[in-house]
């Protein structure tokens, strides 16, 4: 791998702080409540002390959820009724503030930066808040050859470490991912079926809606690209097989929000794809990731169990750009503030259980 | 029913408007999303509707969580390893702002209003925020005879209602149940059993956590106390023989809400015990009720399918307090936010899918 913020992103991952998580556990035990009795908010309050190395945790606030857009070439081969163009038009919808994912980041007091890595053709409006770091005009189509070169993967989990840094520098202390991309289910389900060794039939899923006939199309191109993979193939060289730029860019700034020490709330199918790309070449970082949301897709739930990720909501979302894991910040952020700001049993005056201990 | 503000109430639920839901239908169509890919959050958005009768919904803010307190008989019959002085020490937490719903109120900008409906001792410390309307010092046991007497369920249901009217006099728009009370999980589970005609053993749970000689006992207990309802009885004679009236008072909050067209998110197992009460006394409530959260007591999944609501949270816990359905008031100001905030494919000049239509 050459020199970059990637790499150097990499290199600067540690294992989380079990000490660290072992003080929140006995700090729950003190806290006004039956032991136990907040359920998964507990085990994320250890969670995010584990990261932040320190209990009680500090509320992962303020919040930057980067969308990251791109094309696929694998969409001439029909695997999805939304035409290519509408990526651009989406994302100048963010740029303009009215997609569903900036109307939930208001709500949840995010900051959304929109970056396109890999956009096919010119995107219309006022791009003044755009992250411009295209590295390709799409990819090219999976289906007969491969999505990427080593190159552009190099370049696009640069432009996502690079993206994640920024937002750190400014004082982001958790970091959500998003995506668009027509077509990018196809990649991101052929990512998953080669990381978790999965077969493609598996994996592969809807989408935003598509038939019978489209879902088996899509399977056999996605088995066909995984037949072209060298056995002895290494992660680089599945990501320039099988795409795609805004997914290994979300691979990049995942990896880079671990490195910085900050929770990385991770979105459905091609969030979890690029949480397997971050997970193959920095594997410490699963200690960082916190799933957000189930996605209908089948392919994301076998990703989430491969990084053993149980989602923290369960709405039916099948969207992508984010929503589902910007719909779970106010749990990460309760789940630290219960741990900083509950009184304990000897604080507030209030006896505890007679009998049996739990 | 003797005159009062519950009495009142009850007569002003009205159906809610499905006019407007239908035009949220609509909109939900134009929006730059694939329609339905915001799974529940569109469902939610299209309640929001029909409960403000106009599309698109306003955002539900702010919001009150009105907070429940009582002691109960039962208590002396050994169903809880808790002792009953802990509700009069969780009612001085709740005041001084250290227990689980004061800090999770503080991540999602909601209100908290603490109320003495039956405290049995008096509570310590400073009382200068806490709303006194103490019915009666408790309950009597309902192991062994009638809970309340008619005039105190009457009371309680008043005192709920005077306390949402309040709240929505300064301008609250959206109610939260919550509860606290050592022993109330037996109220609450006799009085599911009783309104859904489900078996006590099916209703009956562990509550904040008892052994299995105590669920026994507990199981038998509420048994027995079916047993003496007359089978004519209606549903305030139910109410007065089972308690409790903190969940009386909790299905007073209910109805006011709903008489001034408001969502009313509800908690666990106490607070499902309300809103069956709340419904009998008022078949409308029930479109005006969203589900906070899936307690793991049998009893609220029972009653929560006996209201037709799937709960938005399932995150394993078993507190009450309100913290389950508190943690649930993000996800539903955004389905109102995204009704109202979101471009539509025309204003955004985003192309429709081709092919098949969903």
């Amino acid at each position: 791998m050459t020199d970059g913020v990637f790499t150097q992103a990499v290199s600067q991952v540690r294992p989380v702080d079990e000490v660290a998580a072992e003080a929140a556990r006995l700090r729950h035990a003190q806290l006004t409540k039956p032991l136990g009795s907040l359920g998964r908010l507990e085990d994320l309050g250890i969670q995010l002390s584990a990261i932040a190395r320190v209990s009680p945790p500090p509320v992962p606030a303020p919040v930057t959820i980067g969308v990251f857009a791109g094309d696929h070439g694998v969409v001439a081969s029909g695997v999805t009724p939304w035409p290519s163009e509408v990526t651009a038009q989406m994302v100048a919808n963010f740029c303009s503030g009215g997609a569903a994912i900036n109307v939930i980041s208001r709500q949840v007091g995010a900051e959304v930066r929109i970056v396109d890595v890999g956009v096919a053709i010119p995107i219309p409006g006022d791009l003044s808040t755009l992250y411009q770091r295209n590295v390709a005009k799409g990819t090219a189509n999976l289906a007969v050859q491969p999505a990427m070169t080593r190159e552009q993967v190099l370049a696009a989990l640069n432009v996502g470490a690079e993206i994640a840094n920024g937002a750190l520098a400014e004082g982001a202390r958790m970091l959500v991912t998003g995506d668009m991309g027509i077509g990018n289910t196809t990649p991101s389900s052929a990512l998953i079926a080669a990381f978790t060794g999965t077969s493609p039939s598996l994996v592969t899923g809807r989408g935003t809606g598509i038939d019978d006939a489209t879902l088996l199309l899509k399977t056999s191109v996605i088995d066909a690209a995984i037949a072209r993979l060298d056995p002895d193939a290494g992660p680089l060289d599945i990501v320039a097989e099988l795409g795609g730029l805004e997914i290994a860019a979300i691979a990049g700034f995942i990896v880079a929000g671990a490195a910085a020490g900050v929770p990385v709330v991770i979105d459905g199918v091609i969030s979890v794809a690029g949480a397997l790309i971050a997970s193959a070449l920095a594997p410490d970082v699963k200690g960082y990731l916190v799933g957000g949301h189930r996605s209908s897709e089948p392919g994301a739930s076998i990703g989430m169990a491969h990084l053993e990720l149980v989602p923290l909501l369960d709405l039916e979302l099948r969207l992508g750009e984010g929503t589902g894991a910007a719909l779970a910040i106010p749990l990460v952020q309760a789940a630290a503030r219960v741990l900083a700001e509950m009184a304990t049993f000897d604080s507030a005056g209030v006896t505890e259980r007679t009998g049996d201990t739990e």
